[in-house]
């Protein structure tokens, strides 16, 4: 079946099964040789990417769609995805599929609630669906050309992560259980764009009290051998809601 | 007219006009008396309150739909309406129509993409639409009943504005031109529902460098005046874009 084929043969089935005019897009970062990456499809037959997004069954709830969609598009599961923002624009998808049927689902208007998550890359093993040639982890200071306001999608997850990285930590989903000071740091780095220097680092993410420094270091570099970290987990978790003045 | 002859006649309406299984809603916050009110709507004989919220039309950004809703809903306009949550959970909001025939198309499962509002109470002269018996500010710490989820919605919006205290400043839009900070205060612990302690307010709200203290005084209380304050509305804005580390 070519890939008009299959999507001619899905539509008809979306129809039956799935809420007109609303879909979900998901944005999963992943943290793998001090870049930040982000998942996505390659469309069969197309040099371009798109984000593992779907749509909405018409007794589900949204939030347990984008599970459902990333699992089939990606074969990822396990994430925690969080909601952070709802994409409503006129024409922001349906010309894409310009020289299809009207009657296809991909044609209509859609509006796009989107979901990021953030994971530890080696956890996950992407597998393309059906209608993809390439399930891949793209890093976000070069990504490849991507097809609606998909690139505005991963640009605005992107802006949340930096605004939230202000007032609360990351990086427990994103790191392995032990890194190094460096590894955190380039993490903040790849969310922010931007270096860091090491001394202001190293005292706001103190002030924050969520690390344990572990009675090892890390082997096999050529220089001085760096200390260990992992997260007090309680301690991240309890930074993560106390917002009281 | 009855209020369900209206709601039948603007079925058909909303059919021919609007996408389905897609509204608004709006949380548009004012501060009056000490006190965080909400806008709310009193739903023709009936005891309970509705948020002012609304459908999208097929040619419409789901961004200008919301201040047309609003606009027509409830006579607000010119206020900057921030996207917070789409709350799409099965059964939401359905139910509410029981009594209603299958076709009406507020009986349709509808997602919610809400917007929250922070206004200066003193500029809106809230109307109520031909829906509506009243349309009326409530304060957050005594809400009446709302239908459907809204009072969920009306809390998520209140714990983003919670989350959005402990990192950027909040008030500009709330307060008056000239304030004491025992009014900045009061607005920060009508939005956190908890006491401050008035020095930590102070060293921490002055940390944002934020306020221009004017040459005048309060008069008129029974106290010593208190100084009056304005927003030094450049530092203001660029307070709430600068997250850099």
């Amino acid at each position: 079946m070519s890939i008009a084929e299959k999507i001619l043969s899905r539509s008809q089935k979306l129809w039956e099964t799935c809420i007109p005019h609303l879909s979900v897009d998901n944005v999963v970062f992943g943290f793998n040789n001090g870049k930040l990456n982000v998942l996505l499809l390659q469309i069969i037959g197309d040099t371009r990417w798109v984000l593992p997004g779907g749509y909405v069954k018409k007794e589900e709830n949204v939030n347990d769609a984008v599970k459902r969609v990333l699992k089939e598009r990606a074969n990822v599961d396990d994430v925690f995805l969080h909601q952070f923002s709802t994409f409503g624009d006129v024409n922001r998808s349906e010309r894409f599929f310009e020289g299809y049927p009207d009657y296809l689902w991909h044609k209509q208007r859609f509006i796009s609630t989107s979901y990021y998550a953030l994971v530890d890359h080696t956890k996950v093993v992407p597998v393309a669906d059906e209608f993809s040639a390439a399930c891949e982890w793209k890093p976000v200071d070069a990504l490849p050309e991507l097809v609606m306001d998909h690139r505005e999608i991963v640009d605005k997850a992107l802006q949340v992560l930096q605004e939230q990285l202000s007032y609360k930590p990351i990086g427990y989903n994103l790191l392995p259980e032990e890194f190094t000071l460096t590894e955190l740091q380039n993490l903040y780095e790849s969310i922010l764009g931007t270096q860091l220097n090491r001394g202001n680092f190293y005292r706001r993410i103190m002030k924050f009290d969520i690390l344990i420094k572990l009675p090892k270091t890390r082997k096999g570099g050529a220089h001085k051998s760096p200390d260990l970290y992992k997260f007090d987990v309680a301690k991240y978790e309890a930074s993560l809601k106390n917002f009281t003045w």
